[in-house]
């Protein structure tokens, strides 16, 4: 069992560098593809089998030191009973926003894990006996839900959730601890069917002001990080102004995007924090050379006494080789070995 | 004439905190939409006397400090020669976009500013005779430019454009040399029209890495900031981690988004450099206690000692009750009035 993921994220000096990918499963890989040809993303992620299959991919072509389970961002909004699609490039549709308090009587509450969404515990405990290396589990954080959920769709700095928040914020707050709770019951039950890393996307944090974000969402954010026992990865993008109080939410590490040097992430986020990240997605679209440069950038940006975990800023874009994926992995591998 | 804004430029303490909002000559507005309706952007854009009588109707239903002239940011690619067109609901889309060093060579450079773009100079004199307030000049900046004009039109962190720096920095640089000298000639003319005060509009500056920016960006924007006479604003969004930066750049003033209180900038922009900002648009769409609420904030969070512009952190909701933004007007002049 590669154990590298796992002792970066407990204190222990690992043999190199561990190094996954964000979306390592997904579009760009030629069995994904296929499968894609007759299933749906949902049909996907709610057979085990092929979710299991799907997650199993890259870990088969490409020497990563985690597989992530295969699963959507929407499954704890649909397990309240929210009806949710997902549109071809559009992401998630709500065709029945929330829109007031009365709204959040229909969510079927609290969140039925094993019922609604066990699904995503029985991939796990598939991926647990035919993969060995670390599993990670994730949802999406209780904010990324709302702003689908408040919103209806994906909309460029989510007006209307914002919108919400300055005229509402009681009903903001009621909305979040209904999310908060779900998400917990959702990573739970993951926890117990074996997943040994738990990651929360929280995508679109980076709309929010400092203000809004400090009060009205970093205090669920630490009761769902604290809710399980297994080490937590804390994921956002566009979110600089974030950093400070996301350095303190209880996290055992930060994934951040590309914007800020992992030296200058370090001198706010402090050395106790284990340090995602973070190469620039578009930086394996070209050639070798490009990809090692940029690669090799973000390894020396690395602060002596931090913990590092190699992965992108963003998920792998659709139009990347394989092959790219493949050579970063093995020259973060080389790079980073302990003689 | 209303000196507000030009006192806040030059260091005199104005009567009280001067007050304009970005797209406040825009849809929410019933004469521009009357206009619209028998008129494109562009055609309003390009006829000076029609472009005058948009950007003065605010001036006629609020007590603003200034007028900024009706343009749009598209005029210095179509000045160099590039097809750009502005299609509804998608912004500026570029059909052939530079991709290559080749393409740089049918670039039509340097820019005729008098005869390409000329019109933004006659508006501006217009207004220069029928409004008794600070006429605002404006460009796109540099790299916004480069961003439509590399990716071809608005896509989500631009990775097109990322792509192209990791690749081939040189090409980048090369073709952001062309677009500060096209830029530079498009703002003096506009100077020379009788712009008084000068905004720089470099809306996707965020999604570059600290690094990029300092290098491949930054040396530009201090060209084009010190190549005008007039006072500067420089606008951005999403850019917390270029702050640093942004603030030794030359500009008069910074203007930045709602992302993190005035407070929290001037600590690291210093108290040399002028605050404009930074209501979230949002807080317009709803009550006048919102509205009222969320621009205290604003107001209360601006240190002593820092000088303030009253703005939004971006430009005016198409859905603003026209309404919310003249009590938003007469709020802040009445708050902060100096006996």
């Amino acid at each position: 069992m590669n154990r590298r993921l796992l002792d970066v994220l407990t204190g222990e000096e690992p043999d190199a560098t561990p190094v996954w990918l964000m979306r390592q499963a997904g579009r760009y890989l030629p069995g994904y593809r296929t499968l894609r040809e007759s299933h749906s993303i949902l049909e996907l992620a709610k057979d085990p089998a092929l979710a299991a299959q799907v997650a199993e991919e890259p870990t088969r072509r490409f020497d990563v030191d985690a597989a992530i389970v295969f699963a959507d961002i929407i499954h704890p909004l649909e397990g309240l009973g929210l009806e949710v699609r997902l549109d071809p490039g559009q992401g998630p549709v709500v065709p029945a926003p929330i829109r007031r308090a009365e709204d959040l009587r229909r969510l079927e509450t609290p969140l039925d894990a094993e019922g609604r969404t066990g699904f995503v515990g029985a991939t796990i405990r598939k991926l647990r006996e035919t993969v060995s290396l670390p599993i990670i589990g994730f949802s999406a954080a209780p904010f990324t839900l709302a702003c689908y959920a408040l919103q209806g769709s994906y909309e460029r700095e989510f007006p209307e959730v914002r919108r919400r928040i300055a005229s509402d914020a009681d009903f903001f707050r009621r909305f979040m601890m209904v999310l908060s709770a779900s998400v917990i019951e959702y990573l739970r039950m993951q926890e117990k069917a074996g997943a040994q890393v738990i990651q929360l996307f929280d995508t679109w944090a980076g709309v929010l002001s400092e203000s809004q974000y400090s009060t009205l969402v970093a205090p669920f954010l630490a009761e769902v990080l604290t809710s399980v026992e297994v080490p937590t990865i804390y994921f956002s993008t566009s979110s600089a102004h974030l950093l400070g109080i996301q350095a303190s939410l209880g996290a055992t590490a930060l994934s951040v995007d590309w914007r800020m040097g992992l030296d200058e992430v370090a001198k706010i986020a402090g050395d106790s924090l284990v340090l995602q990240g973070n190469l620039d997605p578009t930086a394996l679209l070209d050639s070798r050379e490009t990809m090692e440069r940029a690669a090799k950038d973000v390894l020396a940006s690395v602060p002596r006494g931090t913990s590092h975990i190699f992965n992108l800023g963003h998920g792998v874009l659709p139009t990347t080789d394989p092959q790219r994926v493949k050579e970063l992995v093995d020259l973060v591998h080389s790079e980073t070995e302990r003689g």
